[in-house]
């Protein structure tokens, strides 16, 4: 055993320390809570798919960056996201399930590219889906804002905007200027707007059919403002007789109209007519958030409504709409922002500190602790008041239980705030009225 | 789109209704809740590690399991337990880490076995170790066991125990009868007593160099009988002068009696002194767990103290113990065995149903109803009373709101506890002390 190996890991996969990996974990479950809170039902599906299933849609970019492999005779393939999956299990499961059927995962995902700063290879998405047996309601669209809102609000980031559109007041919009054969182009186009500037995007719509007139129309189109209220009445004081157009003012009014029900104040979504997200697949609502104080993070909640996603599966058509959350990337970019730090290097909330005692007592004090939900640890190690101390302190546990001599013959503990640096002897039953 | 692909997934791999899933989960979360509270740190390591350094110690058998493959030029495994991972992880940040190291780990794992009854290809290993710089104290191999104690206790799954010895003892036994060589035979023929019986014990320990007398004190020795304390004093009766044996003896001795101050009642564990557990690597303190009503699960938690951990990555001496549950196959087995049962197809546990009212005050209930911890779903559609109150049964909900003309226009709400049939109307403001 005179040759080692060295222990690393890949580039483009992240692991952390305790302290950072405690603060990750804190996040995953506030993102869980919330969206059980919604009674979306979990859902685990394999890392691993038959490359015949999982690949049934995918081709082009989305095959190069696929983990696919051969073990015996089966062609496998790791999951690249967690829609594919889902729409899979929906058509697998379909009369098993209770439509609309509401599930999460947050689970990871892979995709073998190269690596770059931000990307990872393996990261974890938090998924919510709502999927309809033939129809689904409009009002979902309102209630997965409603859960983004919630998250965003407990996470405490700081100010954040939903910001909103709808796919059939874009298709809508184009198609009445007959521009409907270039939607994909010219979006990409009007995405540029904040780096380039309006002179710029003129000329560039001019190259897909959008000139003069047409142009301008557009310019004004992406660039109108004023409140939720006023966007919706301005969309309506365009006067487009288009049948999507019409329809897509309407749920957009709707929608926005039951988010205030769902308790989304005002301040915190807007409409914008430049969002579109994945060209191929959203059909009405689209949604993407934004961290006000770090726009430059890009959307780090996305998705939307799609008409079908079980079309590669099945004839049964479910429309619905979900989000991503991708927390990896999310908890990366927070974490070099410094806007989330480290709160503790451990989960322990009390360490009991023996100072000369069997282990007996300490230990019954400990399993108190534990029993009312005090994740304790014990100080076994036969060392010095101090050396117990500056460990409490340097893996920043909150509450040190000191049991010496005269504690266990009175029956009691004692015990000390490490914020407050006050200490405090009480009777062993009091023990949780001290430790909180 | 007329080719329709068949959904299905791979077989080896688990995956679940909703039901069963949030049933799953319910075992994951208390298993996690238990070790967090012993103050066992959270790890994520990658699935996907480099396969010079996941697979730097193995070789034959585990090596044919492997998931294995090429993505450009690098030679990526998936990992296939819990613990090579934690050796490279401690091994590469040994000096950010702070000593004990106490690790949890519940993640999937992968063997790219030949499907069988029972046998997962994926599947969940729940893992907690202890690692030490150079040393560990004993008293951690009484903790291990405390948490065993503590999550079976919650678990709830009937009468459970925790079968102890210690490798010191075996060894120490078998080279005091000059069979130091044959350890590896004889354990496993040892381990076919129940099966096969005494008298064929005997003839095949004869074929190892264990004939006459020496067969007979092994005999002796396996199916000693009685209390703990009973079994300590047997151990120490042998007079048996090899230092390993009365290390090893002296240690149960000393764990056993840790164990008594975590508060494992004397009941719920035993010295077994046939359990040696994987033999090239646990070196003292070993441990099997049985649910005492189905022993023919085999061990559903086995582990035990290890001299070395990180042999294979560095020169540094890391002596640790720890324990693994396999949480696919405990599930699948419990499952099976209808020892669990779903007790609820839904996480929800609150029906906000709207008879003929605007959404706004059913929404503004639901929330007041999630802030306080309550998932909740509002039943959107327009349908009649009774195919509501069919929902809610049918998806196991244990309270409907219902809000109809009369409890809008009052500010109330009336609770129906779908259990008792009990229903109450109430103030808003009070509607928590009804639903809990």
């Amino acid at each position: 055993m005179s040759e080692k190996t060295t222990p690393r890991i890949m580039p483009g996969f992240m692991e952390l320390l305790p302290p950072d990996q405690i603060m990750f974990n804190k996040i995953y479950d506030t993102i869980r809570e919330v969206y059980e809170s919604f009674g979306f039902l979990p859902l685990d599906t394999p890392v691993l798919e038959l490359s015949e299933v999982l690949l049934a849609k995918a081709g082009g970019e989305t095959e190069k960056q696929i983990y696919r492999f051969n073990k015996g005779d089966t062609d496998i393939a790791m999951r690249f996201d967690l829609t594919v999956p889902l729409a899979r299990y929906v058509a697998q499961h379909a009369g098993e399930l209770t439509f609309p059927f509401k599930r999460y995962q947050m689970s990871k995902v892979y995709r073998g590219e190269r690596p770059q700063k931000g990307r990872f290879r393996e990261f974890y998405q938090c998924d919510i889906d709502i999927i309809g047996n033939e129809e689904l309601p409009l009002i979902h669209d309102a209630e997965i804002p409603a859960v983004i809102y919630n998250i965003f609000k407990k996470l405490d980031f700081g100010k954040f905007t939903i910001r909103l559109n709808n796919r059939k007041v874009l298709n809508g919009f184009f198609s009445e200027l007959g521009l409907a054969d270039n939607v994909a182009d010219i979006l990409r186009v009007i995405d540029k707007i904040d780096k380039i500037g309006a002179e710029k995007v003129l000329a560039e719509l001019a190259e897909y059919g959008a000139d003069g007139e047409k142009g301008e129309k557009i310019l004004s189109f992406i660039t109108a403002s004023g409140s939720t209220d006023e966007k919706i009445a301005y969309l309506k004081s365009l006067n487009i007789e288009n049948e999507n157009f019409k329809e897509g003012t309407s749920e957009l009014e709707q929608v926005a109209g039951y988010m205030r029900m769902f308790g989304i104040e005002d301040d915190y979504f807007t409409i914008d007519l430049t969002i579109a997200r994945g060209l191929d697949y959203y059909t009405g609502t689209v949604y993407e958030t934004v961290l006000d104080d770090y726009r430059n993070l890009g959307s780090v909640c996305s998705g939307g409504r799609y008409d079908n996603l079980t079309g590669f599966y099945t004839k049964q058509k479910m429309p619905g709409i979900g989000i991503s959350i991708g927390l990896t990337r999310l908890f990366s970019q927070l974490k070099n922002a410094e806007l989330i730090k480290p709160e503790s290097n451990t989960v322990v909330k009390a360490l009991v500190a023996p100072m000369g005692v069997d282990m007996k007592y300490p230990l019954e004090i400990a399993e108190k602790l534990r029993s009312a939900g005090i994740p304790t640890e014990v100080y076994y190690q036969d060392k010095g008041f101090k050396h117990k101390m500056k460990y409490a302190n340097k893996m920043g546990i909150p509450y040190v239980v000191i049991i010496g001599e005269d504690e266990l013959k009175d029956g009691n503990v004692t015990v000390k705030n490490m914020e407050t640096g006050e200490q405090k002897t009480v009777k062993a039953e009091e023990i949780l009225d001290e430790v909180k």
